[in-house]
């Protein structure tokens, strides 16, 4: 198996995490990005408005997967069904260059309150249009909100088990298991 | 029963909560947000160190009182059990300013992206102090990470709820009935 190779796009998001943890997210210029990913600045600005835009692109699309997910799955599913083919779905557009980045922006996260908060608000984004389109199929509010929670949990917790485990393995298999693990654990709640 | 009279400090949070609604958070400086609560500049200083200070300082004691609350619960209690204990514990720190400010908050927070920010990263906070006094009880991590996600949503669907109801209602119960309908929902879940 070859060494996966990145194309401008990714080496600009990994070497905009990098700068965000040596130096902060406030201190780094697209100038300083581009150079890093050794491409012009309009390159940079072919592929993001600016660098903000850098970080919340990927959680349009996965909010969208996720949404899709749950939307297209089989009429009889249970909610947590439906959620688990909203993670099937989303964990589809998570290639190689997620895997490598996930250890990376983890660091830069730890290292700045800024990112902190914008990593916040993802996770509430992710959750809320998970909510939505649980709703959409029916399932009453305090459910919906619940199943996504859940769905929420599963998707960062197979996510980070995906980037510590054995390169071939699949996205989707470690965020199921994720998600039966919260099903099982919900049982002794109490 | 007379109407509630404010302190300097919260007239400070009031006039802040209105003046970021009004003219976004980045907009308002220290000596307006003075200004609209009648106090000297110097008063906010004695108050808060910035205006960023004045929106977390709750969410600390907020924190501090959830994961008490999980602590001190009786050794034999169940998760839900302890997080229902943290609940009542943060209730009490609840009064009549909360329950002024929560339809102010809630408009300030929707016209502003950087204060979304703030409170989802307020919301991940609580969440992280909750699985940290649980898991401290003994309480396995899976379990442990579940049982506080459900204990924000309840404290953020009481409080909403609370804001909305008879102002002589309390807090806590609002808070421990959308726990126990959460408990439910997770019946449901498939």
């Amino acid at each position: 198996m070859g060494r996966w190779e990145p194309g401008a796009r990714e080496r600009l998001v990994m070497a905009a995490v990098d700068l965000f943890t040596e130096q902060g997210y406030d201190a780094t210029t697209v100038a300083q990005i581009a150079e890093r990913a050794g491409v012009t600045k309009s390159t940079f600005f072919r592929h993001f408005p600016d660098k903000r835009e850098l970080l919340v692109a990927g959680q349009e699309t996965l909010s969208g997967l996720l949404a899709e997910g749950i939307t297209e799955a089989p009429t009889d599913a249970t909610p947590l069904e439906a959620v688990a083919a909203g993670l099937r779905r989303a964990s589809t557009a998570m290639g190689p260059l997620n895997r490598e980045l996930a250890p990376r922006l983890k660091a830069a996260v730890a290292a700045s309150t800024e990112l902190q908060e914008r990593d916040a608000l993802k996770t509430v984004s992710l959750a809320a249009a998970m909510t939505k389109a649980l709703t959409t199929r029916g399932i009453p509010d305090p459910t919906a909100a619940l199943a996504s929670e859940l769905g929420v949990l599963a998707f960062k917790r197979g996510y980070a088990a995906w980037s510590e485990a054995d390169p071939t393995s699949n996205l989707a298999d470690h965020a199921l298991a994720a998600l039966n693990e919260l099903r099982a654990a919900s049982a002794s709640l109490g």
